[in-house]
């Protein structure tokens, strides 16, 4: 069994804020279907990127679409796909600093004060980390925590959340070794149990009615004593993917060699 | 708030088994929180397509490697990527003629008798529609129905449940119109709710063990009298994808057309 709810009446974060301190009430006052209240061990809160970043301070100038696009172009390691879109604007896919394939590196214009654009938290497991100790120390439980994105998907319409940062959390689960009914090792082996987190604690916050810090309970198995790998390793190493590069932009290289 | 447990006591399904009976009596014997039990209305089951495929009879012969990639071939449309793993086998991400984006199309040899492998089911979204009646008919309620798949993602280590089925269920969440605090118009605004769904459940299902079935709680809000469109509208049109073939696909496709 898991529950999962979004914290109440967490205040707007502004840079500099104590994110354990303002996120403690609103935790200190969930009720839970059961008659409790609060949190207990083995707890995941499950806070969106933007909340860290505004803390942190993560606010730059972006008065117009040219220095829109210079500070994506800061948070961009490598483009993987553009498209121009109807309106003459392009979207482009990149990988950020943390490995990320993000649309616009994961810079966020929705939410934030007209002229400024908001950059992902610089190292999200960091932020993780961070706002466990902060918890442990204001609430007497170390929860797991899980900082997410929202971000788009080949293959599959609409959006949905994942874990950029983590502490405390086995971010993937691996289940190689175990064996199905009839013996043979599983095949589908190593869940991306940060990201599933992630997804469940999107049901519950909201995207634009201040409610982005939820509780996930009854994953217990899940949450760790030491902080761990973090989120890190739930980005794959681009040698490592067959969708490495946008395939306009592969056939394009192709082209362009083949001509020699 | 949002509650996900397993249903327990599902028996092992076979061909031709009618799962509304088969899963009825757990449903009926689940126990919530709050110390209610069954099921309610808004609530969601979400059942593995695994259990599904194999009430459908959808297990087919596979006796050797050569047959087995037959079974594949016949149910890809189109080859997206591939790569020969370290053990000499290839892994092959096509599209299925459900347009769904899978390795090895989606055929499982895994808990299934040596020799066979398992077909998804032919309409994923017409099997939940089937068993939304049955268990209206059967419980008095009509719940929302998500049948999952577990597949793997471009840019992102591990595994996640998705849905490719459904009925009942808003599989889009449209937030369009929806404004920030800003008074802006909401970036991220259609949101994967059925998948999202699939993957909350996922954190309460067992791969191995014997709990393919999961009922999300709390949901309500997604769910519709209607059966709707169902999953099929996850799946993006290949031809509007940034990544509808592999990176060194498209290379090599470009190589040669560049050397004519």
């Amino acid at each position: 069994m898991i529950m999962a709810q979004a914290v109440e009446g967490v205040p707007p974060v502004t840079g500099g804020d104590d994110l354990a301190a303002l996120l403690s009430p609103g935790l200190r006052a969930l009720t839970w279907p059961d008659g409790s209240t609060g949190m207990v061990e083995g707890d995941v809160v499950v806070v969106a990127s933007k909340v860290v970043a505004k803390a942190e301070r993560r606010l730059v100038a972006a008065r117009t679409r040219e220095e829109l696009e210079q500070v994506i172009a800061g948070q961009t390691v490598r483009v993987v796909a553009e498209r121009v879109r109807p309106d003459g604007s392009t979207l482009r896919i990149v990988e950020n600093p943390q490995g990320l394939v993000l649309a616009a590196a994961g810079v966020d214009t929705s939410d934030v004060p007209l002229g400024t654009a908001l950059l992902l938290p610089e190292d999200p497991d960091a932020s993780a980390r961070a706002l466990r100790r902060g918890l442990d120390a204001r609430l007497g439980v170390r929860p797991g925590v899980v900082v997410t994105d929202t971000v788009g998907r080949p293959w599959r319409e609409g959006v949905t959340d994942i874990a950029i940062g983590a502490a405390g959390i086995r971010t993937l689960q691996d289940h190689r070794g175990r064996r199905d009914g009839y013996g043979r090792e599983l095949r589908m082996t190593v869940i991306a149990a940060a990201d599933e987190i992630a997804a469940a604690a999107e049901l519950v916050k909201g995207k634009a009615d201040g409610r982005p810090v939820a509780v996930v309970r009854g994953l217990g198995h899940l949450v760790t004593r030491e902080d761990g790998e973090g989120a890190r390793v739930l980005a794959r190493r681009s040698e490592d993917d067959l969708f490495r590069e946008g395939s306009a932009e592969a056939y394009a290289r192709g082209l362009a060699d083949g001509r020699g």
